[in-house]
């Protein structure tokens, strides 16, 4: 299913009308040409787009990254606005904690609501199976719990993150594991990926001296970068999560119900 | 190969001897019955015999708990005494760092030293195939992180760890996993055994007034009791893992080389 921007613009219905492509005080703007759109407005496209799946009463996932921000965003406007009530909101990290929180987002977790209705999330690339990588922000692993627990999980994202295969962008495919000997998990991490070309690096920060990122969970990520296409996605999963000192990774495999890109030419939605 | 105690007790050469069944003063006592031997008195003829494996210039993976402490002490006790040289010990748990620092014994880390030539270590089950249950002490994670590493693993256990088939001996079978919504986590491990009835207790402390037990890695560990056989334990090792919120889990599976068992009748040695 594609729309082309222009139908959002003209549509009275859309929900993204006020919120991106026009000003309030001009409904009937004329359309915007499609370069204009820079990446952040697509990724709001998507997230606008998916919140309309919402409805109240609902118990809702919620997302970590620059996209799923738009999403948790446009939750708190139209509760605000009374447009949807009794939400639940499960968020997927401690920053997501903080951004609903500040926008009224009544918050619980996991552990009270073990059935999530629908979570919206970003990711880092989808393939055409739409099995995902996720967690370059970190939040990998709270994501895959929160997503796993899903009825229906939504991924918005802008068309840069399609991939003919996971790995394919030539960024990383990000791991969580312990700090305790950390070298040594990221040395058998490489060593499972030989035959296919594989560079193991710790994630640090540049804003701290390079001192090792670490996540909501105390662990340290190591990014994975393949030369070549992985293959069978799911026996890759099982090799990794074998290895002692890896506690997740970011491969989101056959989890996805839905997947919302944002183009300059329209959005398309996908659904498995 | 099974060795009557009366054996170690009558030979000169057996580095037993002195350290356990015999005073130093009577190296000639007569042969003490069998039905005399504690359970600690077995767990130390099964450590005292391993540590015979141990040569000098290797790299020892030194394990937890109230057998492998005898195996600890042992090497302590032989590199005091220069018959053993040059020994590299890996701890697998902090506890076990301080003891062998006490001990004089050099230590390091699997980042330093990557492989490692022999460990030894108690366990909490042994099944006819070796696979063990291990963990009861909280150190699962780096023990199987250190014993993968190992070219030789020696399991040292008194008889009253042999069992049928993991689990069957009515005790914990524990996972550590991550403290973030752990209520989720314990009930999704108890779903993936529905079938052969599965019941998962949080590890506490009394001591601490019923606070979780936390593991070196800053986790929580989860004990999983079972009805009935788990069957296939590779499937059931995988199913586990890719539970988002699981770390590792206590069964070793096809990675102990050698199993040496003390009963009251005497030793009995088992190979892979």
């Amino acid at each position: 299913m594609s729309i082309p921007c222009t139908h959002f613009i003209s549509s009275e219905n859309s929900s993204l009308e006020n919120g991106i492509l026009m000003g309030a005080s001009s409904p009937i703007s004329p359309p915007i040409p499609a370069a204009v759109l820079t990446q952040d407005e697509l990724k709001k496209i998507a997230a606008y787009k998916a919140v309309e799946y919402v409805e109240s009463n609902m118990v809702i996932g919620l997302g970590t990254g620059s996209t799923a921000k738009h999403a948790v965003d446009r939750i708190g406007e139209l509760l605000l606005q009374g447009k949807l009530k009794s939400i639940i909101g499960i968020p997927t990290s401690k920053k997501t904690h903080e951004q609903a929180l500040s926008l009224g987002i009544p918050l619980s977790d996991l552990n009270s609501y073990p059935v999530v209705d629908l979570a919206i999330d970003g990711a880092d690339e989808v393939d055409p199976s739409l099995n995902l990588v996720k967690g370059r922000g970190g939040s990998l692993l709270r994501e895959k719990m929160v997503e796993g627990a899903c009825k229906k999980f939504i991924v918005i994202v802008d068309e840069s993150k399609l991939v003919d295969h996971l790995g394919g962008s030539g960024f990383a495919i990000p791991v969580e594991i312990v700090p305790f000997c950390w070298k040594f998990t990221a040395a058998g991490l490489m060593k499972l990926f030989d035959d296919i070309g594989c560079r193991a690096e710790l994630r640090t920060c540049p804003e701290k001296n390079g001192k090792p990122f670490v996540t909501d969970n105390g662990n340290y990520i190591v990014n994975l970068y393949f030369q070549h296409d992985i293959g069978d996605l799911k026996a890759a999963s099982d090799a990794i999560l074998r290895l002692p000192g890896v506690v997740e990774h970011g491969m989101f495999l056959d989890m996805a119900t839905t997947v919302i890109v944002a183009g300059e030419l329209g959005v398309t939605i996908k659904n498995k």
